[in-house]
């Protein structure tokens, strides 16, 4: 993190629950890589990861509990499916504030995020987008909830290369926030985004 | 699957690497239950689930012989991260097409997809959302790429609640194909969606 570039997202630890959802993002694409044909016992490694839930499970606070202290603070969010260090669907995505006003971040796609051969899942690119779209809302400081989301698919989105995704709020009129984005690959867009956000936020639990 | 209601996604089986995956599931969203307050031994966790990966990786093909496997045959996809059995990141979500020539599915969202407290992420149901509209265009029998897809969020989508996740093909005209979709908790429609897909695909990996 440098003085002038921000980071917006939660930065994974190498302890705890952060390293421990390291390891469960390697795992999940490792089976995507062995497949069915692989020569990997799988009876055995799924017997193995079960032994794995169940010692968490057992451990875990309940449901409530768990919101309430997953919502508590006012910090950046440790659990969201694009950015979070404790969830294993997040690829993730770091973001940082630039001194325009606008945000960006870089990562690279592996197999569970497939769609077209090679290729990222245009829902995906949604995922990505809808979610630096509303970071970039709180980095401007007006922020709020998805109204409208449309995606152009200008061309594919290649898995395995680093990819820049970035956005940056265009106007805020009254509780209408309009917010637009990017995934590039190298120069080139391959998809990009136009949001309108409402101002308002659903209550945390407590 | 009933005569009038094909399955026109993979089904899991419960042997092999989709109890493997089915496993991993259930890690992913544990971890997220626990936290980092939880009382389990997250370095024993980590460490466990990094020798699974280390199993996994030491006995998968290579990249591209695993790409070449994944896209052979002409079923349905079982790598996907919306409907795969064989992804971790995906819920799944099974479709069946109806006799009135749309699709439909259900599915119960946890912790892994959320956005606003106790919400579905905006970005998580746009990723369902254009993977069944992309579904619904291969049942109708023209399908292709997403070009754009416009998302309309109507009302917060709950978690921990059964959704109804359907799409249908409007119109064909030359290579542009109009499809839309809902995602709905109980009768009420909480996002819906418009695709403009072009009937165009990228070759598979040989």
């Amino acid at each position: 993190m440098s003085p002038d570039r921000p980071t917006l997202t939660a930065t994974p630890h190498n302890v705890g629950v952060d390293a421990a959802v390291a390891a469960a993002r390697r795992v999940v694409t490792a089976l995507l890589h062995a497949g069915d044909g692989s020569a990997a016992a799988m009876a055995e490694v799924a017997s193995r990861l079960t032994a794995v839930a169940e010692h968490l499970e057992e451990h875990a606070p309940t449901r409530d509990e768990r919101l309430v202290d997953m919502w508590a603070g006012e910090g950046v969010t440790r659990h969201d499916p694009v950015t979070g260090p404790e969830n294993a669907v997040a690829p993730p995505l770091p973001l940082s504030g630039l001194p325009d006003g606008s945000i960006q971040g870089t990562v690279t796609l592996g197999l569970p995020y497939q769609g077209p051969p090679g290729c990222v899942h245009g829902g995906v690119s949604a995922l990505l987008l809808d979610h630096t779209l509303g970071v970039a809302n709180h980095w401007a400081g007006d922020s709020g909830m998805t109204g409208t989301l449309t995606l152009r698919y200008h061309r594919p989105t290649p898995l395995f290369e680093e990819l820049t995704v970035r956005a940056r709020q265009v106007s805020v009129e009254g509780r209408k926030i309009r917010t637009t984005g990017e995934i590039l690959a190298g120069d080139a867009v391959c998809v990009s985004a136009e949001g309108l956000f409402v101002n308002k936020h659903l209550p945390r639990p407590r």
